[in-house]
């Protein structure tokens, strides 16, 4: 059996999201790229999280085309290939409906940088996609969400911006592995949940751009003093 | 004993609905119907879900006269026969007041089609129906209930939007059978939840056509995509 | 030692009431009335629930004239006492900061019946008190925070309404027993959450009349229907 | 190992916080202080929660210059040893992402005292800082968030009102001991919560000034009269 690890980290990703409360039924996924290998690992589509084993992953191309697997893919797969051929420093992508990153994505509105819970991850405005067209919609509508997701990001590095919302849809996650993404997409809920209370507060304003900073670099990068030295 | 398996079925959704978080107390019931027999099963009134079994559901025909059964049917029951009438298509019926879906038919709001994750499920707005008038409510209540809910469907395909809030009240929800109702009440409740954070962040245009087409059809009818082949 | 039953039933009332999420720490309290012997059993002032035991109850006369215990009672003996006086058909009282019940008491508001789960324990508005003058406050403040209640229900059936939310502190609930009070504490803590979330939606019309007395003639008086003969 | 009873408490105190929600994976840490010894007991930074065991704390003076401990302290250090110097009433610091007070601090906004559960606690509103300037970010960041929460503290009694909010960040609070501070924290995400709620349901009034003092003095001072006699 194909990468039996990144099966296993895949695997753990897609349960974490279930305990951390962001997936309802089957309405999300994740998955692993080997970028030695140009082999995604992804979540069968619509099988009980209860069920799932390591064996049931599906094994793709960078262009989806399956490898190794009995069962269909999960049916977003095209967004994850697309993502993985165009953010060529990603190696994992989560996708799921959680509620208050949904919300945003609904109201079609970027997540303001709002305070040092998102500096800490985000550096910047969770960005949230233009609609896709009903062309787009009509064609190859996975394929067009990942699209719709790339050209949003021109200008913005999205390892330094490890998330992004699509318009009337739900949140794309991204980070280094399997774990990193399924933290990033829990993170991006809880900031979620945070900014619409915010609003809701009237504040609009942001965090200053030298705070945004000071933050995220305090987590990331060459100067970053967060945590234990390894 | 009538029925045994969709006894069993019948007692199981009520029990989901419990577990999801959608009842209160003893604030729900859910229904199933033989169409062969034409036989209602249904679960009784004000009886704790803690001491519920299988032979406790009530068995009625389809105009609610008890065929097997010594406790009270639920008090919804006319409802529920009604909504078996005149929708031949549905095979269970579920009765909440779970929160969020309650507060929108309190506010007397249609649930607009904000995402995709409501487009999943109901291929529109989730109707809400015209307050009772007061002849309705002193007269065959319980019946009028059912009554508003079908007026309320001219034009609208049930089995397309398995869902209605009734004025004031709370939601009726349906399914092919009562494990797929449930499902559909949960699924609803959590629409619910995104769709007022979504209308709080002001976005009041609601998913294109186009969009609502491609999920709703991802899902169902001949040319559904979604899940495994079985 | 007096009262064991009363007391089982206060302590077990005083649990439930964190069981359901209506308590953080020790900021609740319940209570019950013997009417025939003139005594009341009460939780005592901040003791730990896992600690609680029947015998840590206190028991007092009707004016909170210590009869049994080595404790002090809760330090809102003096409410709960005073209802019991002025209200000669309740059988007991709690009181909670439940969250959404207290939020609307901090608004100064009542809560309007905006729906039929309300309809079916609240006859009408949940009401809210004026706030309470400095001359309260400085005097017999627990005392004065009972007066204001009794004053806020001129013309009210307490049995029909059985909760009142003190301006700027918290609800009082009561019951016919300490079980039904904590119930209806659960309950009135639901609706609370419901009406802000409706009137979020923008509904301020409320049920109307019939609507109201049908549903809560359905499970009170005479005439209720709900539930199973006993 | 110095101070083994002190570490035992600070540990306790932030495992207090993840059992109440208060913080999500590792963003939040508590300390204490031996004022005798002039040392302070701080969690390390970054390290799981299931992992901390009391010899993992780290011992520092009240300058921050590690005394015992081979890992990180918590990257806020300079916030609490600031406080401890400037404080000399307090025993113990917690800080942490919770997410509704951090709603609070993100817009920039004291938290009025809408009820008496506030005012059981804090004497007050609960003050928000100025937001730091390019400069502070700029400079001895950590220590200037401290600087911030001091300079808002004029003529304010911080053990009146043990906790503030940093603009644009999350609380700070503290108390007496670890475990009283770790509950003063539980206690200001409650009246974080309610005061929301308050304010949507456009309450901007506020408790009255002799309100504030009734609850206030009932709990403190000399003399207080709720919970038992020790």
């Amino acid at each position: 059996m194909l990468l039996e690890k990144l099966r296993a980290e895949v695997l753990e990703a897609n349960l974490e999201l279930v305990r951390r409360g962001l997936v309802l039924y089957t309405f999300g996924n994740a998955s692993g790229v080997d970028r030695e290998q140009g082999l995604v690992v992804i979540k069968p589509s619509g099988v009980d999280y209860d069920d799932l084993r390591p064996e049931h992953m599906v094994v793709t191309d960078l262009n989806g085309k399956i490898v190794e697997g009995n069962l269909n893919p999960s049916s977003d797969l095209d967004t994850h290939t697309l993502l993985y051929r165009e953010f060529p420093a990603i190696g994992a992508v989560v996708h799921t409906h959680s509620e208050y990153a949904t919300s945003w994505a609904q109201a079609g509105l970027d997540i303001p940088a709002l305070g040092t819970t998102h500096a800490d991850y985000f550096y910047g405005p969770i960005p949230c996609t233009e609609p896709l067209t009903d062309e787009a919609i009509g064609g190859r509508y996975v394929h067009e969400t990942g699209v719709a997701i790339v050209k949003r990001f021109a200008g913005i590095d999205p390892m330094a911006v490890p998330a992004c919302l699509v318009a009337g849809h739900a949140p794309f996650v991204w980070g280094k592995t399997p774990d990193d993404a399924a933290h990033n997409a829990v993170v991006l809920e809880a900031v979620a949940r945070m900014a619409i209370r915010t609003v809701q507060l009237n504040s609009l304003a942001g965090v200053s751009q030298s705070l945004l900073d000071r933050h995220y670099f305090r987590k990331h990068g060459a100067n970053a003093t967060y945590g234990q030295k390894s």
